[in-house]
């Protein structure tokens, strides 16, 4: 366990006014300084895990009414000592209570410190560390269970498990360079192939879901098509009022920004707002050969290609179904208006099962246009309880261990020497090791953290 | 003690990403709808004024790993049992937890609720209720203090005392009413006229408190007006920097809050922002007599008249004072620029002690002129410990008191029946009720806490 001499606080609940706000302090004095300014009870005579309702104090003024929460390290957040203070919501009063915790010797915390400094003591690893961060920055069911997954270890524990194994194969081949003149074999090359070969998988399995761990973290772009007046604006506020609607009732919390976003069983769809898919007059998308058009969908993860049912005909939509694959995006061809044509008639006239008829106006269909949406992204693929990899670092790391799983499975079909094939098996050894933090550099770390938010 | 049937939820930090994201259950059934979502224990068997680790729970899925605290009526905030969820701070996160809550029979809390309910279970009086609403808006130690001083009861008690003191004699002119046959006096004039003049002066001063109180809580309004190059944009950058540099040790705090605010010794006074005090070309203040500086003028509570005391003449300031004594406004006269001048020559030639001579890019009597701004406002008057009134409705209240204390009191002089003067101090005593709420509607009550947040 690192030991920290300094005792460090930040805000933790967000800037701004509200009922309550919280400072925290952490670090081997967190409960001396609290009780230099708190009145009431004699906080260090109090146990761990206990709260005490009493005053924050400048002098003679009482600056606040507050309840106190205690931890002490190492059953905390980040293994020391740490003092939540619950104050009431005013600016003024937070930014005062920090100020009487500087005055008495602690440390404004660094963005991520709280983290850091629970990684650095042991409470979590890296991996773990780093969750915490994206946890806060969920924004649908999707990314918030790939976070918690994470943070409760989930990911960590599948690292941990190969990374015995491999460490015990690891041993034994060091062994046989010790005893290198005999030529024995203490590791078992069968149960080796296999070790690599099950690794080779699982690593593969997690290396893939990055691409679904992306869409979980960042949402995926639509961008909604199609010629003047085949009801984009329509469909775009048919989806968007829906998803108000939704949402204002917890009012408060994240009206504003779900503005151009839309949650489909979880995962969040980003509308892109190109001028003009709004606006009829503005910015007309007249032909799909057009640049600006092409560049939109250039942009976008799947292309909605709406077109008006009730005036096109077939050969048109054939074609624009050649020139949608000719481009390799991922699309879904919408006939709107079937209010005015009528859904059976409509079918008849395109004859393709793949076109999905909708009425923008009356709200027709509506959910199938959002669940063929999810299924173009998901498909049958989400594991809703296992790993799915949304950290870049770690998706970089996992590849390099993909690559040294590699190197060792050829090191031994060429039957090159122990010692070779030890340095591969270390080299993905500190791969593993840099995702979960047992590798690692201040450096990389001071990097990692700077990304939190102050307080955490 | 009323007692609500159903229990309310909120957010009750500020709305944003944060480390800590706090929602707060009050009533009957919080700790029962707690328990349906929390997985770690049975928090209905647990002790009041206790914390406890563990899980929000969707079915299956971990929404959230929390802290909840456990707070059993009547010994809470609110009166009721009342229960506290420390989450991470993400929007995703505490919007689910908030709906799990709804699902699960809670209310979502209208603004101000969970202080009305304290309010109405009897764990504060109407105006201390009022003073938690004013203690989170306070953006000064002066308004804190003040809001303070009225949450911690110091308000109520000087107007119970009164009010109980104004009870007995309504009580004995209301026996002598009983006797009227018989002529006696139970209530002792000369007592009444001691305990009515008393009260006369202590609620004058209350009243009076307000304009104070009305500075201490909105704050000064202060125009910087004069020539072109007199200096204005660098005095309102030199204030203005200093402040800024200050806030922004304690990070992420208020640093959006105090864009045009100068807090001198805890008042605080708004710089106003008309456009062209920044920018020379575009808004020119030629000559004090045009319309819009007099506008400027006539909006703020203090005028800085500043002009360049290298280059101004002492004729120029004396016609530049008298049209100021003319318009009546609160000024300060600001001679500028004398690092080029030199602070004896300027003092010579201007011969007026009343003239603050200042450089503001040399940073020179800065201090000076803050304190000076401080003194027109508030003089040797300011009342740290007592109570100052800050609250328009309380005021109101007030003036009606008084105005009832006169009717007693001419009422006496007049040597009217006692009947009439028990109905003179039932009013008195009425408009006392109001500002602690003994007296009040529902109505009333629930416009008072709709300007509240939500959350509170």
């Amino acid at each position: 366990m690192n030991s920290f001499n300094d005792t460090i606080v930040a805000l933790a609940t967000p800037p701004g006014e509200g009922a309550i706000g919280v400072i925290r302090l952490s670090g081997k004095d967190a409960i001396i300084i609290a009780d230099k300014i708190f009145a009431g009870k004699d906080l260090s005579a109090q146990s761990s895990h206990t709260i005490h309702f009493g005053r924050i104090m400048e002098g003679e003024h009482t600056i606040d009414e507050v309840v106190v929460s205690l931890y002490n390290g190492p059953r905390s957040y980040t293994g020391e000592n740490v003092v939540e203070i619950n104050c009431h919501g005013s600016n003024y009063i937070l930014q005062k209570v920090i100020e009487l915790c500087l005055r008495e010797g602690a440390q404004l915390a660094k963005a991520g410190e709280f983290t850091q400094r629970a990684f650095l003591n042991g409470r979590m690893d890296l991996a773990q560390a780093e969750a915490v961060a994206d946890l806060i920055a969920s924004q649908s069911s999707a990314s918030q269970q790939a976070a918690m997954h994470t943070l409760r270890g989930g990911f960590s524990e599948e690292l941990k498990h190969m990374r015995e194994q491999l460490i015990k194969f690891s041993a034994l081949i060091e062994l046989e360079l010790d005893f290198s003149q005999e030529d024995v074999e203490f590791a078992d090359r069968t149960q080796l192939y296999t070790l690599i070969n099950e690794m080779t998988k699982g690593i593969k399995e997690l290396v893939q879901s990055f691409k679904l761990g992306n869409v979980i973290r960042n949402g995926v772009s639509v961008a909604i098509v199609g010629k003047p007046n085949a009801g984009k604006s329509t469909l775009l506020n048919t989806l968007l009022n829906e998803e108000r609607a939704i949402v204002s009732e917890i009012a408060g919390t994240t009206r504003d920004t779900i503005e151009e976003t839309l949650n489909v069983n979880g995962v969040l769809f980003r509308l892109i707002d190109t001028a003009g898919i709004r606006d009829h007059s503005a910015d007309v998308i007249e032909n799909i050969g057009m640049q600006r058009s092409k560049d939109a969908m250039k942009r976008a993860d799947i292309v909605v290609y709406m077109f008006d049912a009730s005036e096109s005909q077939k050969s048109d939509v054939v074609s624009l179904r050649e020139e949608l694959e000719q481009d390799g995006v991922k699309y879904l061809l919408v006939g709107n208006k079937v209010d005015a044509l009528g859904l059976d008639a409509a079918k008849d006239k395109f004859n393709d099962a793949n076109i999905l008829f909708i009425s923008a106006k009356e709200r027709e269909n509506i959910q199938q246009l959002k669940q063929r949406l999810y299924d173009i992204v998901v498909g049958g693929e989400i594991k809703q309880e296992g790993t799915v990899i949304t950290n870049a670092r770690h998706h970089h790391a996992l590849q390099r261990v993909l690559s040294s799983l590699n190197d060792i499975h050829s090191g031994m079909d060429n039957n090159i020497p122990g010692d070779l094939i030890a340095l591969d098996i270390r080299r993905c050894l500190h791969y593993l090791g840099e995702i979960t933090g047992e590798v690692t550099t201040e450096d990389k770390l001071d990097y990692i953290f700077s990304k939190f938010c102050i307080g955490k």
